[in-house]
């Protein structure tokens, strides 16, 4: 299919065709206050790896609204929080993206426990297994479409130890985090096999610490 | 755990735990053309969605090296392929991250079959089942950390109409596309569910068309 086919086609068709073609995408919950104290969450599905030295992760805003109180509120207080999202509860995540009014906190509407660590005031979420806070480091606004990728350094994890391997990587498996293709298709993924770092003239294998596999 | 102590880690260990925290990651082999005709084949999986109308994904491209062959090629010839990654030769496609020299192609050392479109000089991965060609509209330099996003544009798509539904979604369950956390662990996600269009008030459920379940 050419450009100028995808141009033509039926405007619900084309958002989920174009929203599907990347694959498998990473989900997390965002949490925010704002400065009059209410809270806010919403779904993302654009954060992606920055660099980790120092530790950024991106994320996609779109264009600003009436609703988006998301930006506002990274904006106004420098702080936000991902949160990762777990089969048990995946339709309450997915209702946080209905168009409440701003004096309504997805937290409460939608059920979700507000924790807090000290010094921080954007609320992680109590039911998550993997979450991050972040402080923004810059707001890339992009001319071509409207939208606002926002860059931010992480300055806490909340983790359980045991999600966490020896090598230092998280074990999403165990920590049930779920992903999304498309706009609304949750899925869990299930290991197939972690391999070794690859070199030139070595066949790929499976990676082994200390003659066991990990998986 | 805090930022002053994610800085006191071990730096591999660093590397680990902040490239996993994100979750499920896009998984693709990025596919070039030099102006010299060698092609090349990377894996990559900082991809996202940054809109549909334009139609545009993003990605990260890490610092220039001497091999970085992939971001050059696609400055100096204005074209790049995006192509999924299928559980059958999952260790082909890492095998591309080896450090190989300028004048290897890693579709041939690699063992991947060049497919071509008219007009389009960047090769597709012919083993992939949904496949993307892009044009690049923007290349942000980070200068936070010295990566580069570049920001393509979809020319063309190479997709087998099975794998597409009768909304535009792309099933990517039947397309066996695969997924990565962290830099080395492959998954295939299974289906949990695909939702409704939220709304205010309206119970969270799943996604019908003509009454019928849409996995």
């Amino acid at each position: 299919m050419k450009s100028d086919r995808i141009g033509e086609l039926d405007k619900q068709y084309r958002i989920n065709l174009i929203n599907s073609l990347v694959g498998y995408k990473s989900l997390h919950l965002l949490g925010t206050a704002g400065t009059d104290g209410i809270t806010n969450l919403c779904m993302v599905s654009s954060v992606f790896h920055l660099g980790s030295n120092p530790p950024l992760l991106g994320l996609v805003m779109r264009p600003e609204r009436d609703h988006n109180d998301t930006l506002r509120n990274i904006s106004e207080t420098g702080q936000y929080t991902l949160n990762n999202v777990l089969p048990e509860w995946y339709m309450q995540a997915h209702q946080t993206s209905a168009s409440y009014p701003s004096r309504v906190s997805e937290f409460d509407t939608c059920g979700f426990t507000k924790q807090y660590v000290s010094g921080f005031k954007a609320p992680f979420v109590g039911q998550s297994t993997v979450r991050v806070a972040l402080e923004p480091r810059e707001f890339i606004d992009m001319e071509i479409n409207g939208t606002t990728i926002i860059v931010g350094e992480i300055v806490h994890l909340l983790i359980e130890d045991k999600l966490i391997c020896s090598d230092g990587t998280v074990d999403h498996c165990k920590a049930k985090t779920m992903t999304v293709a498309g706009l609304d298709n949750y899925c869990l993924p299930q290991p197939v096999g972690r391999l070794a770092y690859a070199k030139p003239g070595i066949e790929p294998h499976l990676y082994t610490n200390n003659n066991k596999y990990v998986i």
